[in-house]
């Protein structure tokens, strides 16, 4: 039984890696920077990508966002907020998002015009399922993927979740305007994450109060400068 | 290979059901309360436990833990501070705990005795992975399956994780020393709560300040006295 479940664990993943590469290709070809933001439930993945679209209209980019839950459209609703487009992936019990989910959802987006062309996009973001763990496992294409981590989660989440922090591009650690109410300890968190992803960037930002945003702003637009 | 994933999904959870429905009889022969703890990673599942456990062996009862992470024993060291024996579950990248390794990790636990026996115990409590999704699916043959939510979490994750609160006995809100600073809206949260599993037990609490650790306490012994 054991034998049987990785086999098939292993051809998921491999289908799921040889879209994930065509996807890729896709996002490179349309000039479009894909990011896939994954963490935990409540770190504020949500409240994080509406101020950045928020932020990134307001400096005349192009983006928008593919948002992932198992159930209901809360958040795009909230992120739609921002001005961007927004479509939301309703997984259904599944707890992570696919290549397969991506490809379809910008299949009849109508951000993207009736040939779904991934050009008209500057930025595009997708929104991962609340989960440390699974969706480590699924590429989706994305030329960065993020690791987000609050304040109010504990310093060794790092250490007890490698797989995820460990393929990533890029940390941030949110909700900084709670760091004294919850004792957080800033250069502990800092010292895990690169203990499991040396050298990895970081930034630390609070949605709520805009600290730490324009830091994070100028590396998105740095990396798709690079990217063009 | 749709049809086929499925299939062996539910050839996994049969397997799973059926040694938990096992466990569950041991459970109950030998008189000891079984809990699963719950929730995304950073709720505050251990400190939660960890003031628990002290204040059951304080109160005289008998209480142990077992505790999954996918790395690392750190929260087995931080549970046994409170002076009950504790034993870590690593899953080494797997998002859950199921019945067969709680199976395994009752064999030869210095804590029940050279014959593994449970009777030796009032209390066993199982602090899952961190996780709002994939434990939902895996009995563990517990009595009392508890759903933690911290404050910093946001009020809508009944409404986004349904599974897990649908088939939960007990809710705690957690961390609610920082509902101010959050802007925690209370009503909103037992209404979600309320809304995806009517009647449902709703305990708030702080591990920090011990704020309603009492009300849980007496729920336990009540719990316990109608299992014996």
């Amino acid at each position: 039984m054991t034998t049987r479940i990785v086999e098939l664990r292993k051809g998921i993943l491999k289908k799921n890696d040889e879209l994930a590469a065509l996807l890729r290709q896709r996002y490179e070809d349309a000039g479009v920077l894909v990011l896939n933001l994954v963490s935990s439930p409540g770190t504020g993945k949500t409240t994080f990508l509406e101020r950045t679209l928020r932020e990134l209209l307001a400096r005349g980019a192009r983006a928008a966002a593919l948002v992932g839950d198992l159930e209901t459209d809360n958040d795009a609703r909230r992120l739609a907020a921002s001005g961007a487009p927004v479509r939301q992936i309703n997984t259904h019990g599944i707890c992570h998002l696919d290549a397969e989910m991506i490809a379809k959802h910008l299949e009849g987006w109508d951000a993207l015009g009736p040939n779904s062309d991934l050009a008209v996009l500057d930025y595009l973001f997708i929104e991962n399922v609340g989960n440390l763990v699974c969706p480590s496992s699924y590429d989706l294409g994305e030329r960065i993927r993020v690791a987000l981590l609050s304040v109010t989660e504990g310093e060794d989440k790092p250490l007890k979740y490698p797989t995820l922090f460990n393929s990533a591009d890029a940390a941030i650690i949110t909700k900084i305007d709670l760091a004294a109410a919850c004792d957080f300890n800033r250069d502990l968190a800092v010292k895990n994450i690169n203990e499991i992803r040396p050298g990895i960037r970081i930034f630390e930002v609070s949605a709520k109060t805009g600290a730490g945003m324009d830091a994070w702003l100028n590396f998105l637009g740095e990396t798709r400068s690079k990217t063009k």
